[in-house]
């Protein structure tokens, strides 16, 4: 009897849910595990494989697994390994080869990808881009990820690392510092975080311009805050978005004139504020892009919606 | 007897250049034809695929060519076409199916890409991206042109015109004009026509400062006045060189943080001046990379050399 399952496996930085998926793009059963508490990571191999197995086997699927696939942070596809996750107690400053240790106690082919290519997997398997052989996926999250698909292939580079949007240069000279330890990244603007950044620099540079985003003073502000003062029409939290939308849609134009896509895909927390970030990314493509790709690239919202969303996105990688 | 050898069509706006090229990349018979004296696509090709026939019957070769592959402006691979090339009066505004009309008149499949392309082509069949599945090659001449590879297949989008990385912001506000009629592109600042402007400029808000390029009066400065000044040590002209290294290099880190090629590989005019660029644009490179890609990308220069390179370029499409 041919496989007709998969399982796809979420890894993030405290928790790792995964699931055992259909071609549909059904989860028919999931499970989770914590990430962080073990001391290597064969340790956390063979707890997630064990998890694995036991769910398998509870639901009666033994031998009709076809494969795994994983999301994992700072996931390199060619390696199938997990290279340096600062956030990961058990692969910080190391490369763990995740998959090659789960297929050793699993007995099954295992593919890991990092968590955008896996959206883009997803996109591609189940979800808007079935059929597109050019796009991106961009994952507006606390930072900004990508997944390029070209030639209906995913762009993985000569190391299996490629695919780093939210760390293409946006602002050349005095940039906002970004994580990455460089200036004026895509990431430092347009992520959940930027947002945030970017919503207590109007404040600080308006200080007597009205906003409802003045009534939050005993936390950090956060995106969600900005995206619920828009929500109540509050003007400089839409300016915000209007800001955030306007570099990614420059920003957008760079990646058209390099590899051309058919669309466009924004996934992650950021992307529910799309009624706030569409109307400027679009305006800012029209007014800037090259006129040989003018009106060619569509934008579209993911359709692998809330939890879920990561585990079918890992779930694709399996099915190839 | 099978066929053992291919027909490479370097195609430029005055002149059409082409060659019976053998599988090492040998070109052993070559002629050429004006490319603009016609009114319409189809007498262009009727007279270009009887040149062909006439050197392949000249020589013998009848039934042994496998095919031909044309390098042109704004030629569109998926459709084998030239799209709108505004200094061809027969391609001007239009879309001409070359590669069809081609393979009507000479019974013999036909590629047809624009000219950076069918350099990368040439680059990865005989030159120095053998073996290589992911590079970028950069074409810096009059303007700048570029040829992605990933996955070990040409990027072309899915409208088959993706790869224009010579129009990539470079500066984002208060830019130099560029020819695609936006401003601050790469190729305003790093082809032949924007090192000429760099050293205007720089002779223009340095009045008092000694350069040997102040003795050209009668004439515009040319990217080769600036070479040949800088083979004489003169300051200003390296500084020239230096500036332009260095927002290569700069870009070059957005390239890598894309794609992850193995290497970028530089061809065409400028690239002569490599003396003087390859310093400045490796420090750039180095100073601006971001960390997981440090040290993975090498810079190379092409190794199709001379007026042959573009028939070379063009007959390795002919292969695949």
């Amino acid at each position: 009897m041919s496989a007709l399952y998969v399982v796809g496996v979420d890894m993030g930085a405290t928790n790792t849910a995964f699931g055992i998926v259909d071609a549909r793009g059904t989860i028919l059963f999931q499970d989770n595990i914590p990430t962080g508490n073990y001391s290597t990571g064969e340790e956390y191999a063979k707890v997630l494989s064990t998890a694995i197995k036991g769910l398998v086997t509870k639901n009666n699927l033994n031998g009709e697994i076809k494969a795994i696939g994983i999301g994992a942070p700072n996931g390199n596809m060619h390696a199938g390994a997990i290279e340096n996750a600062v956030n990961i107690s058990w692969a910080n400053g190391i490369v763990v080869p995740l998959a090659k240790m789960i297929t050793e106690e699993t007995d099954l082919p295992c593919r890991l990808t990092n968590d955008a290519n896996a959206a883009a997997f997803g996109e591609m398997v189940y979800g808007v881009a079935k059929g597109m052989k050019d796009f991106i996926m961009i994952t507006l999250g606390t930072g900004v990820g990508s997944g390029i698909v070209a030639n209906g292939s995913l762009v993985i580079g000569h190391d299996g690392m490629a695919g780093e949007l939210g760390h293409m240069i946006v602002v050349r000279r005095n940039g906002r510092p970004c994580g990455c330890g460089r200036n004026g990244c895509l990431e430092a603007y347009a992520s959940a975080t930027g947002v945030a950044r970017t919503a207590r620099e109007y404040l600080e540079l308006n200080p007597g311009r009205y906003s409802l985003l003045r009534e939050i003073v005993h936390r950090p502000l956060t995106s969600k805050d900005v995206f619920e003062a828009a929500e109540k029409r509050d003007e400089l939290a839409i300016e915000v978005f209007n800001f955030t939308g306007k570099i990614l849609g420059e920003t957008f134009c760079d990646f058209i004139t390099f590899s051309s896509p058919q669309a466009i895909i924004l996934f992650g927390g950021l992307s529910h504020a799309s009624d706030y970030l569409l109307d400027p990314l679009q305006k800012a493509i029209d007014d800037n892009v090259m006129k040989a790709f003018a009106g060619k690239t569509r934008i579209l919202l993911s359709q692998l919606k809330g939890a879920e969303a990561a585990i079918l996105g890992a779930s694709a990688l399996a099915w190839e």
